[in-house]
């Protein structure tokens, strides 16, 4: 896992991929698979909705960090396995034989096996909605990771895979953030 | 276009495709492009994030309507155009060859050439964090269409275009909400 400049971080987050995000309750760490997800800013700032109903919620709520871990189509069957269990009685890393590795400014751990983590803290419940707003502190990426495709939930059970890719900087070029 | 239950409409949604969002600000239909945005709710309830730097923030607060048109791969050039030129000096629909298609339950447009359609209401407007938050109230899907491959947005003026699907339909089934 190599930094990956937080100026860059919204581009992992942007084509909406499945994600899994980390938390830590004060005496365990836990996983949630959501794709519930929004780039809000490039500075950058995510949203999550999630509430009462995820377990994770709890500890997210308490702790206010959590890392999201960018998973790639190789490990599709931990995802969705990781999505429907609970951590109210499973040891999820245990489980699904995934590596946490310490962060370096929240509790929560990333995910070695992931393309790329992201350090956040909770900077807003807007509990209206069970939106959790996210400020990103840190990010990485795994540099030497063959398989880099992630994956995209339909909500139907079924996913799509990345496919080719499309430039069109030059086109864009106005409209770009700077360092990106 | 044929009417798509609404139970199904966040499908549409949740892989995270680029979308176009039609408003009526009372004179004039405008379209722009957008990749922040994230669903809520089966009902469906969406959020987009946007706001005064964006010419149709104001038709979206003034009309409290839109409509969310889900583009392919084949029309990714209009895309990124309509993305990139602002309809306050610009007629969106008549630059880029598209076909407003009157909408059902609200005043601004389909877009015939476009996959699907999501008619909205805005159901609040988070200022905090320039959230809008939009209920369906009526989708469409084109059956006959042949191109069914939507983009995702990477942010660095690269675009992502759909993959092969993969199904986990059995594993997800507890899961799933009903009607999908």
């Amino acid at each position: 896992m190599r930094p990956l400049k937080l100026s860059k971080a919204f581009t992992l987050m942007e084509s909406g991929p499945v994600v899994l995000v980390t938390t830590h309750d004060g005496e365990k760490d836990n996983i949630m698979t959501i794709s519930w997800t929004m780039v809000m800013d490039f500075t950058p700032v995510f949203a999550i909705t999630t509430g009462e109903w995820n377990h994770s919620f709890a500890a997210l709520r308490k702790n206010r960090e959590c890392v999201i871990a960018i998973p790639t189509v190789d490990l599709l069957d931990k995802v969705v396995g990781i999505g429907t269990c609970s951590g109210a009685d499973t040891d999820k890393f245990a489980r699904f034989k995934l590596t946490a590795v310490p962060a370096r400014l929240v509790r929560p751990p990333l995910i070695k096996e992931c393309l790329a983590n992201i350090e956040c803290k909770v900077i807003d419940i807007v509990k209206k909605h069970n939106i959790v707003v996210l400020e990103a502190v840190a990010a990485y990426r795994d540099t030497a990771r063959k398989e880099t495709r992630t994956v995209h939930a339909v909500g139907d059970g079924t996913f799509i895979v990345d496919g080719r890719k499309i430039d069109r900087k030059k086109m864009m070029a106005a409209k770009l953030p700077p360092g990106v």
